[in-house]
């Protein structure tokens, strides 16, 4: 369990990066959020009520400062960086409804999620919306690169989850692929909202890859950071069961690495529990011990930390200002989040 | 029951005007095939095997055709057409593969859907992936002005689904709000697939208009008529079942109409038959009665054609060559298929 008090130590000695950000951006968040509210408006009442509930309670708006935050550090000063924002997080927004439809969640992030309070239907129809929506924002913006990112994006997370749909019930998946998994469903829209704030600013090329691979890595790192949580995390705060995962069959790095490094009786019971998950807490308790055994959280976390790494280099091509240090320390306090 | 005789005679005096749009536009469909085809390629094999199913199975692709004829119209020598059209089919395709979701549908064109075959997941998350594909092949086609339409139409086409699944069980609902609702969700598309011919082609804002109109009200007479073959069409032929919307407790025109010409026992019936929902065949038969004792399967026609006309109209603007005069009989030939 060495890793694991690692990590709590990590988290308290990590200021609120996210936080610093967000105060950073704290005029151009408060535009993005009108543009959020604006574009959810509909003759069909079910769509603004359905928003309010996702996007219009607040959150992280992560992805959208990774848009602002590359816009700024690319030197722009127009303002399309609002408008692409406020359609990163529409598009990511629309991924979250109907995940929850494919996983038949019924809690995220602490409160119940939209399939359980309106159904799978309106949650599949509104996800659509906010996607057709998040392209009509885009075009509003008028960069064609910029579509092409996030359209490409779009594609490549649906890609990501088909791919995690075939393997949902092997706990066989190599680590390689569970990465491929990963970084087409999650890291994808990290990558693509950087990039997309560098490409309406005109940046380099150089500049351009250096913004998608800080995206791309730290959506990685966050991913697995997410998984390791998913089996220990506190549950109030986190506002997600511990375990939910497990309950679902859903094979993740910890299931991966503690089922390549267990004997063949562990690998039986991983087998078995992916095979025909339950809700089980003595099973859940079960597997814990298992993971405790073979450090599989900790080396999650550790493996999170690599990406971290690559993330923070990429940052290197840009001036140490403000935005670049925050940016850097963001990487910390994502993988140190317990929240 | 006279209208409906006179529909199965302007079914045999009508000429297949759908196959001979086919043929004058076999090159471009050729290669909207291909397009079709090699977008649709993934690492995610249920993406290709799903999408072999559905487009790869062919189909009367109405709406390529649609954006095909108009930049032929419109004197368009270029290329993009192809990828716009193949744009579009998948952009169709999407709202089919969550349709049969939302609907809970097994079966579609006499076949089973693909959340039959493959799980509503899957289905899910293909729509998903063919929809940032369509908007990754219209960056390609880089046209701003066409990406704007077509991001519209999908945006609008959610939003028609989601008035219609909150008017579901509603038999009360007016023919203003239902026309509405098909506005959004089928004629949006045939609108906006054939205006987006003409924009590419930079035809002049009339010509737009037009192509537009004809569009829609070829959309909207398209989606009557359908309305009615659900309730008047031979199973083998259709390869739907007749009283599907019946039994799903869905409210279109005839069930719209039957309900305000009929008498207080009749309305209670209709009531009770949408709030819940039975494929009990002496219900269906009962419901057949009050629609021939209303005429309200042969005046579903009639509205049908009343929009058909319109759009024949809509083309006056063009030279009356033979894509135009195919796309005038198309209506004709819209309103009276049976197959």
């Amino acid at each position: 369990m060495t890793k694991i008090i690692n990590f709590s130590e990590s988290r308290r000695s990590t200021d609120d990066a996210l936080s610093d950000l967000q105060s950073l951006f704290a005029d151009d968040l408060q535009k993005v959020e009108q543009a959020i509210a604006h574009h959810m408006q509909s003759a069909a009442a079910l769509i603004p009520e359905i928003g309010d509930h996702l996007i219009g309670a607040g959150g992280k708006r992560l992805r959208p400062l990774l848009t602002l935050s590359a816009a700024r550090l690319s030197g722009y000063a127009g303002q399309d960086h609002i408008t692409m924002a406020a359609a990163v997080e529409y598009m990511h927004t629309a991924t979250l409804l109907h995940d929850d439809v494919v996983d038949g969640s019924d809690m995220r992030r602490g409160k119940p999620t939209a399939r359980n309070l309106w159904g799978n239907q309106a949650s599949v129809l509104v996800g659509d919306f906010l996607l057709g929506q998040a392209f009509r924002m885009m075009v509003a913006a008028g960069s064609l690169p910029a579509l092409g990112i996030l359209s490409s994006a779009a594609a490549i997370i649906a890609e990501g989850e088909v791919m995690q749909l075939a393997a949902m019930n092997n706990a066989q998946i190599s680590e390689d692929s569970y990465l491929d998994i990963i970084d087409a469903k999650t890291a994808a829209l990290f990558a693509a909202a950087a990039e997309t704030g560098g490409v309406i600013a005109g940046a380099s090329t150089a500049e351009q890859k250096a913004l998608t691979a800080y995206g791309r890595n730290l959506g990685i790192a966050f991913q697995l950071i997410d998984d390791a949580l998913d089996y220990g995390s506190v549950n109030r705060v986190l506002g997600k069961n511990i375990g939910e995962d497990f309950a679902e069959g859903k094979v993740t790095l910890p299931v991966i690495l503690a089922y390549h490094r267990g004997d063949a009786k562990a690998r039986a019971f991983w087998e078995q529990a992916v095979a025909h998950p339950s809700a089980d807490s003595g099973q859940l308790e079960h597997a814990l011990e298992l993971m405790a055994k073979t450090d599989a959280l900790g080396d999650t976390i550790e493996r999170a930390r690599h990406y971290g790494d690559k993330a923070k280099d990429a940052l290197g091509l840009f001036a140490a200002d403000e935005v670049q240090k925050t940016l850097i320390r963001l990487v910390d306090f994502c993988i140190a989040r317990a929240y």
